[in-house]
């Protein structure tokens, strides 16, 4: 049970942005740009980040929805999303990729952990300054998603069906909080 | 030196937001409504759970910035924040402002960390829903900030009176990105 009264049963971070708005427009913003806005990083790629976060945070409601998002976009699906998170170094991702994730693994633990043989290997795998600063921004955005949404007990479904279904409609609409209450439900 | 090129020399967060205003967009509007939108925790309270958070995840920029926001609002000034940074324990704030902080430093371990016990006590002491979300989100906020300032190693002055000066902008002006390149120099 939430340690807060919400205004609606929505589970994890959706109950809270509806119950405050004026913190869940932004709070929503943040995630359409980072994730979804315009960046040489693919979609998938940038999920998979939030999802190693996540998981590393254990967040398990983050976890399970940035994983499915993941899979649905990444070309290597589910299975994917399953080596990085059993180890990253034999996972089947780019030499690239597999560099940022060490950056936002190092973010998790701390800003001061991120050293400069970290960015400079991301460098060497071809990773620009722009993708390097939103994968450190990611990471420590699910570092606070993680932290609000655990910090006061929102629910976490335990049906992996729902945040499949929760990820076709996150593929297909994006993050922007909905004006109308209930058209997400 | 910052791990990537910024656009300026803007110390801390400001060079970051500069340097993506689409992702500093929101994230200023965020802090915006947390440390200054309307609500029943002081601006001095709220940018003193900022400043405890900052300190806790040895953010020095986000530290030194956000405590000397609270100096400025907080009718105990820099003698309460030195107080909370030594021992919330015996500080003279609140037992209310006492019972968030420690909600407050749960949330920068994890959000798994605070339990239903933090709540209750923060309520007892007089706390209401709105100020225990706040709370949480402003506590997981600073760990984002945090580890974005230092995780791509932004500059943070050594001398307070950069600090004390950009306070006064801030309690002026607010957190709201400005057009104008150049302004807040």
């Amino acid at each position: 049970m939430p340690h807060i009264a919400l205004n609606s049963d929505e589970p994890g971070i959706r109950g809270l942005l509806r119950f405050r708005p004026e913190t869940g427009e932004p709070l929503s913003e943040l995630a359409e740009v980072l994730l979804r806005g315009p960046g040489t990083l693919t979609r998938g790629e940038r999920e998979l980040i939030a999802a190693y976060v996540s998981a590393l945070n254990d967040c398990q409601y983050c976890s399970s929805s940035h994983s499915a998002c993941a899979a649905a976009q990444l070309p290597g699906g589910m299975a994917v999303v399953e080596q990085v998170r059993a180890d990253v170094g034999s996972a089947l991702i780019s030499a690239k990729l597999k560099a940022l994730l060490a950056i936002a693994s190092a973010v998790q633990q701390s800003g001061l952990k991120v050293c400069a043989e970290d960015v400079s290997e991301a460098r060497a795998a071809g990773a620009t300054d722009l993708e390097i600063h939103d994968t450190v921004l990611i990471a420590a955005a699910f570092c606070m998603f993680n932290r609000y949404v655990d910090g006061l007990a929102t629910i976490a479904p335990q049906d992996p069906a729902r945040y499949a279904a929760g990820a076709q409609r996150l593929v297909m609409d994006g993050y922007m909080l909905r004006a109308e209450p209930g058209r997400e439900g």
